[in-house]
């Protein structure tokens, strides 16, 4: 990609991105030439050891570091302008004065979107342990609980379980922590976040998921936790019943498996990202469920979304997406419902594209599950 | 500020910073003129009401909505562009292509740095729920455990205290999941990140923390965990142990416990930040106990810093910061000690900056705590 887009060398620095190329996270930057060995220009930890390690302090020694190796002036240079702020762009053009800035964020997402089967390996070692937790939540619920007080247990089986807990987001705009359980209205509580699900929260520093609320019977749970365990998360959703659920919900949450079978058939490489998403949106409307589907209040306008490393990333599952599904692309889809007065229903899974479609990382039961 | 620096309007769109300006978060921005009302130009939630408040959807709307509105095409305009990706900076100063983009960050630092009252009351109010939990420790803590098991108990008590989980850093570079418990010689495993505590952690993604290492006796658990419960957080860190702990691992604790009394006396509005580090470090050197001091292996920097809605906020504690301390600061001190084959001793306590001195906000004991 490097080599299409005539960029000499990139300096990365985001830690989702030195995660990706290195394998681990550590403070400094990774020097890439489009040619040749890469660079390791590491701050912290002390002792790191490897082909390519250098240690430095201040940023001004790297070009003399890089020369000393031999390395040739970039003619133009590669930088997460996307991500990097603003002063620090700036820091980083004035190393290389001939050299050209080039923004290469857009090139690093497309480059992360399809997985390698090491990345793919570490989802699904991910996504195990995910349904294993999922399966436990009806043991851990007890009448009487709130929202709260059930996250908190599924929080601490999850981790146990070894879930790492950092939920990474691209982007400094989106918050949360750790997942989303939601019951009642609350899920038709408007959220400043661009996620499926709303919910009021705790306080307004963090206006998101669960708020204290009492789980009642005829209430619907929708549980959509963290599921990094390996630097690599599967994304998943299950909804849970507190006694009867009326009519209208449960048929919204067979509508959500529904729309999940058609797109599991329809999903392969070459397949235009938004007409899954159109398709999603055509079966919601012919139930006559529009009015609540990926919202209801405020609507969600995706229905699916890369994941990996993070949690927002490409293929995005929009109608005005231009991405175009390839093998190996990891996806989360999440065809949700909000019925006012019962909650969020609906099921999210995780999948990797094949050849022949879509392969499903996140096995646990899709019914309404009982409380 | 703006008034002394001639900056006639500044986009405010850092989470942290609109939940300072606003008391909650949105998804959105705020267009604060130096003179008359602010506009709070918002995306997400819907259904926000209140004086200023404006929806909308595109960027490249805002001039017009704001001249719409009697507002004068800004002379200057302030960016946080310490923070901001540069490619959004860069639409930005598209939007008054007349206004001089100036970087607005360190003038929000310098105002965030110095609380209101009502800042001061949420993060008191923090300091007693996070006293709370740390004093149940002993309670939840069982022979034979690691050190993820008590981390995952604090964690659980905490949030059920209230903790809202987010642990805000300022930048993109720094990550941890709730804080940090840390025992034996893990306490030695240098990380990528400037906390003053290490740890290998769990995984390459996050190498931070806990490791599973199970607490033996003769070992000490550092917690150091969130303190975030209002938006606004306090740091606090004690020292528990788990049998007899050699005698070397006793006098640093020690050793950390009058470093903290010297500091309280000491410090007060006017006083250098650097002379506080160079104090503690004098201090740390007078006991022969400087190799241990802010880590062994690996050193931090520093030995306090401010605190509030970010745990790296302003005034920093270091040798080379040039921060005086002011009225209403809040700052976390920390001088600790790593002890190899022990783990780390010391105390942290959180403190408002009062014209007599220091008043701490956390009160939980702190001798060396037996489990």
């Amino acid at each position: 990609m490097m080599t299409e887009a005539a960029i000499a060398a990139a300096l990365i620095t985001d830690n989702a991105n030195l995660y990706y190329l290195t394998g681990r996270v550590f403070a400094g930057m990774i020097y890439l030439p489009r040619e040749g060995q890469p660079v390791y220009l590491v701050r912290r930890p002390v002792e790191l050891e490897g082909k390519g390690v250098v240690y430095f302090t201040g940023t001004r020694d790297i070009p003399a570091e890089l020369e000393h190796r031999g390395l040739p002036k970039p003619s133009t240079l590669g930088l997460e302008m996307d991500l990097t702020p603003y002063t620090t762009v700036i820091r980083y053009t004035k190393l290389w004065r001939e050299a050209t800035p080039v923004n290469i964020s857009p090139m690093m997402r497309q480059a992360r979107s399809v997985k390698t089967p090491q990345e793919i390996h570490l989802i699904e070692r991910s996504g195990v342990c995910h349904e294993r937790v999922y399966r436990r939540i009806p043991r851990v619920f007890k009448p009487g609980m709130t929202d709260l007080e059930l996250q908190v247990e599924i929080e601490r089986m999850s981790r146990l379980e070894g879930c790492l807990g950092q939920f990474r987001i691209s982007g400094d705009t989106m918050e949360i922590y750790m997942g989303n359980v939601i019951t009642g209205d609350n899920a038709d509580a408007p959220s400043p976040y661009d996620f499926a699900m709303g919910g009021a929260g705790l306080d307004p520093s963090l206006p998101v998921g669960a708020d204290g609320s009492e789980i009642r019977r005829g209430n619907t749970v929708m549980v959509d936790m963290n599921g990094n365990f390996t630097g690599y998360m599967t994304d998943m959703s299950r909804t849970f019943a507190f006694g009867d659920i009326e009519p209208l919900a449960q048929k919204a949450h067979e509508c959500s498996r529904e729309i999940l079978r058609a797109l599991e058939q329809m999903a392969r490489p070459g397949i235009e990202a938004r007409t899954l998403y159109d398709t999603a949106y055509d079966m919601a409307r012919e139930a006559q469920l529009e009015t609540y589907f990926m919202g209801h209040r405020q609507h969600a306008g995706f229905v699916g979304h890369g994941i990996g490393i993070e949690v927002n990333e490409a293929p995005v599952i929009a109608p005005r997406s231009r991405d175009i599904l390839a093998e190996r692309n990891v996806i989360a889809l999440e065809p949700k419902f909000v019925i006012p007065h019962v909650g969020a229903v609906g099921v999210e899974n995780s999948y990797v594209v094949t050849p022949t479609g879509l392969r499903c990382l996140t096995n646990a039961p899709e019914d309404l599950l009982p409380l």
